[in-house]
């Protein structure tokens, strides 16, 4: 299909290389056609690298239908996720089009990257490790308890290096029976020794994101994220050696050509040999790029046949409520055939 | 009308003191429908203060219909914004229900505060200011040349409290020429003696919104963000008389009574009457509530009558391209017939 119409922000910027919040993208066979308001018209015309026409409008709907009417189309792809009902109806309403809802097609044009969104995810999770150990740095030269919401600060001061980036979602920082929450919000508990920290957080790059979880101890004033840990719990060990392995699993096995299903197999199927399957409640990964959840999400509901070029996560977990959470998360890149972590 | 449907999620709080990402609300007069996933159950049952039947669902919509055709609902009002055009399909498909298009109906309805709001919004404007304050004191300690994004880092910090609140907006700190873009992000421009630096910034006290702008002058390492300001620059100070003269008067003559376009032509008055009408390219004001802009708008085509117990912003301001910009803005609260700053 060649006739598209595109609101979300990212979807937007996926085709043209700028964009805004107050935006109408319009593809008419080659043509493009980029609507907003005068507040974006000067960032607009300096950025937009593609052939576009770029439109100041006061009444972005208004001018899309002129557009379309001028321009005789017939019938044009939309997602009847990107428009709000009240928008559809004003942009539809006696139009005499064919609108085409596709779910996501934005995001399923998205699933395969390019070089150049490969080197910025990969740019996005150097910068993303790197703060995880600026991070743990700071922890350890600090001498007082920290509590979640002072570490999840600190966490973001890191994430967007003073405010240099942003992050590509709200930090997870756990302690303990908080980290069996997989969205557990920051409180006042304070970190002591010999306690898990569970820590998910990630940055955008050049609008592209990173992810990662690690999950770490805390001894004697120590701590990493390494993906290798010792912790002073016996069954804090277990667990994370548990999910350690499902996510290596995973990793060293997955292969292009197979469906994301058997991906998420692979790490649920050592969790779920072990016992501990009811405690592994979520997919084991998910797309990553302009959004921070993409496709192909790599749950057992999941067909889509894996191929060389995706990022995607890797991430199981296991949640003992009212004791503890271990998730280990890394973004990885199909290639040549195989996983490699990014 | 006794039966509507919410989504969104500040609109949903509002009808029952708490609510999350993944939620359909339901009123069938007296009765009321708290709809979500298992993520959020347990801290839905923790919070939720009203009469509230609360529902677990793996797929809202299909729940919500259930509980729609057992009700033998014949009409309900909902929000064509607060749903995207492939939910409501979902939602209506098949039902033979009337659904009434009431466009911001909850925003209508919590445009005048109650006690309770007023309290929360009151402490929210406190925290802000303290936070300016305290921001003011660190620039003030700090004897290196801040660029934009250091100061928009510290800015985020102080007013969280260091991650202990969530801002109610991406804060503005806007040096000379950028303070002449109303929406300017932060760059790495470094701020010198004499410059003009604008602030806008809030941050949210159980959910409820601050929101203030000033505009101040940093002079031999000094600065503070009162609203009585000196200048190093004479067309500064011309300029920061002139709109802190339109707030003035708009706060001061703003009544109960009087329609929203009148206290916007209270401010705006005295910026076109000095010849610098064309500067001053926004509306006077927005309502703020659980939402930063709520209404009533205070712009030139709100016809909405002002009444008590109202909380909006006054924020007048002129922008010079390419030289600066100077806005002033603080939230008032309609008591007794007139405005006074919270």
């Amino acid at each position: 299909m060649k006739n598209y119409i595109l609101k979300n922000e990212n979807a937007v910027f996926y085709e043209c290389g700028f964009s805004c919040d107050n935006v109408i993208f319009l593809k008419l066979g080659c043509e493009s056609f980029f609507i907003t308001d005068a507040r974006y018209i000067v960032d607009a015309k300096e950025n937009i690298t593609s052939n576009t026409t770029i439109i100041e409008s006061q009444d972005l709907i208004k001018n899309c239908r002129t557009i379309l009417k001028k321009n005789k189309v017939k019938k044009i792809v939309i997602d009847p996720y990107d428009f709000s009902h009240a928008h559809f109806l004003q942009l539809s309403n006696k139009l005499g089009i064919n609108f085409i809802f596709k779910e996501n097609f934005s995001k399923n044009k998205r699933m395969i990257k390019n070089d150049d969104e490969i080197k910025l995810l990969k740019k996005a999770s150097q910068l993303g490790r790197d703060a995880f150990d600026n991070f743990a740095k700071f922890l350890r030269k600090n001498d007082s308890f920290m509590s979640e919401q002072e570490m999840y600060f600190k966490a973001y001061e890191h994430l967007t290096y003073m405010g240099q980036y942003n992050t590509s979602f709200s930090p997870i920082v756990a302690i303990n029976e908080s980290a069996a929450k997989p969205h557990a919000k920051p409180g006042s508990k304070k970190l002591q020794n010999k306690d898990l920290l569970l820590v998910d957080a990630g940055l955008k790059y050049k609008r592209y994101c990173s992810d990662r979880t690690a999950t770490a101890c805390y001894k004697d004033g120590k701590i990493n994220f390494k993906r290798d840990q010792k912790f002073k719990s016996k069954k804090h060990q277990k667990i994370y050696d548990l999910v350690y392995k499902a996510q290596l699993n995973a990793i060293s096995k997955a292969r292009s050509g197979m469906k994301a299903s058997d991906i998420d197999k692979l790490a649920r199927g050592v969790i779920e040999k072990a016992g501990y399957g009811q405690y592994f409640r979520h997919g084991t990964g998910h797309g990553i790029g302009l959004d921070i959840h993409e496709y192909p999400s790599i749950s057992s509901k999941s067909d889509v046949i894996i191929e060389d070029n995706m990022v995607f996560t890797i991430e199981p977990g296991i949640y003992l409520p009212n004791e503890f959470g271990v998730r280990i998360e890394d973004c990885v890149l199909m290639k040549n055939g195989k996983a490699v972590i990014i």
